[in-house]
């Protein structure tokens, strides 16, 4: 099933439900009211919104409307809960060398994950709002799971029972903030502003193979004023998210609607390109001697889609400009 | 105005008008559903609530029953979002001394602040599960303030008028974990497991002069397994409310129902005792060479109460004990 959120003034707006191919819509009100109440009653509303979707993809909807993703908000406006991680080890890696951090003893063993705000997530195609372009504005593209109430103790091997939902992400960043914050040791705050999302929330079936062993095998393709600097893939993806769903659940129990992200996508070959600015520096600074690429300006846009091989956007499209507060 | 949210089988809960000398309630669902929902519609329905609690406190409302403390969650159950300072500096302090850290330039200038979860907090009575009691369970007893919609760059000065409730909060943590976190820069996940709350939620003019400043100028009882710990108060929160608010807001809104948190309430003064027990043993470490007193096991129980200078609560009490997930 594929979801999306329109704007309706609420602070959960309202859930509809896309066509597989993401032309047509209909709102799914009369099931659930927003993606959040779906998520917490998932038991009960699963099967009538699978066949609306069935009777939406057979053309059997007389009333669906085109899908407009200009009125969508985040699949999740806001969610119980934002935990993202750094699972791609390729970024990390290139991080640790650039900065020349000392060695971490448990890289490959415990992720990293950082709690994250939760309360205004970005729509796909919202201008974002920053105060000042001095403080290294960034991109991070990513992908991410929606989670159903999980248990304290579940087990990654458990945890994967408990994926409801695929998203795609764009996590801002402002990174002249980011090192003060990690050296005081409580994590992004300043650092990490509103969140953003690609229109269309998935259940994983829509992507048959290329959602496997926990981890979302697309390419996705980031765009930085029309100039593609990324296509690196899912695969590499360290860390499964059943395995970050298993650390973030091991002293506390998560409740639904929680969302966990990926942390940039990045892969070791240097072809695939970077998902965020600050890594596609530190390979400059590393390869060239010196970052070239600047941070984001006042109407530099970024675009972001995860691609199927046959070109299809699944997600839909994440396109935002960056504006001054 | 006192507020306390019952149990009601929803994820939200059920807001309850409470009498000011915490003997009174009655349901305040006619005019509103949750305590989140009026806080997010405060200004349609202050005027209401304020209206119900002038009856309830005149014993004009025959309907009205005994405040019953074991049927509260949480005042607000779950909340958009959970920001927890360290604003008392003398916790700071000793912490800095005890574990020899490098000096922190900015430790009077710029708080710390973590992310914490809001998805799934603690009533005031609820036995709190951990996993394992080797990780260093250990409580913090602070106070909070509950916000409205607060613009991006928010000053401090403006801040005040956003502070809708104060809270007294008992954010649980496994000391075990810290290090570990706080050392690759990300902050805390697996350290601070679900946070509990006194059942009542107050208006800052319920304390008269003891909210001044945006300081809750009241002394916080700290009982481990009835014997007092701590009696420390809020008047030396180095950072207001009203400043922790700017420094949260400097690059995001926040949205309504966001709740600050001020860290373990903390006295230079010895006699005052501790809010917590790494703070205790941190002390017993420096004066006497050893720490003795261990964190807490299954079984152990912990009070806290904010006091008026006459011994009455205003938040009520929190007395939960440590058991097994």
């Amino acid at each position: 099933m594929k979801f999306a959120t329109y704007h309706d003034g609420s602070r959960d707006g309202q859930l509809w439900v896309v066509s597989r191919d993401l032309t047509r819509a209909m709102p799914a009100t009369g099931i659930a009211p927003s993606l959040l109440s779906a998520i917490e009653d998932w038991d009960r509303v699963s099967q009538p919104l699978a066949s609306l979707y069935g009777r939406l993809n057979a053309g059997e909807e007389p009333f669906a409307t085109r899908f407009e993703p200009h009125r969508c908000l985040a699949p999740l406006p806001r969610a119980p809960q934002w935990l993202d991680a750094s699972a791609f080890l390729n970024h990390g890696r290139l991080m640790d060398k650039a900065f020349d951090n000392p060695p971490n003893p448990e890289f490959e063993t415990i992720p990293l994950i950082y709690q994250g705000a939760s309360d205004d997530f970005r729509g796909p195609l919202a201008d974002v709002e920053f105060p000042d372009d001095a403080l290294f504005i960034d991109m991070e593209g990513e992908f991410g799971v929606i989670l159903s109430d999980v248990p304290m103790g579940t087990t990654a091997e458990q945890a994967t029972a408990h994926i409801r939902l695929l998203v795609q992400i764009n996590d801002w960043s402002l990174r002249a903030l980011g090192p003060r914050e990690m050296r005081a040791g409580f994590g992004f705050l300043q650092t990490k502003p509103s969140t953003a999302f690609a229109p269309v929330a998935i259940t994983p079936d829509e992507l048959g193979a290329h959602w496997e062993n926990g981890r979302v095998k697309l390419s996705l393709h980031v765009e930085i004023n029309a100039r593609e600097v990324g296509r690196a893939r899912g695969d590499e993806m360290h860390f499964s998210f059943s395995e970050l769903i298993a650390h973030c659940a091991c002293t506390r129990r998560l409740t639904a609607g929680t969302i966990i992200g990926s942390g940039t996508v990045s892969n070791a070959d240097r072809a695939a390109g970077s998902s965020c600015i600050s890594e596609i520096r530190v390979i400059e600074l590393l390869d060239q001697g010196a970052a070239r690429t600047p941070f984001l300006t006042w109407g530099d846009r970024v675009w972001m889609e995860a691609r199927m091989p046959d070109g299809f956007a699944p997600f839909g499209i994440i396109d935002q400009s960056v504006v001054r507060a």
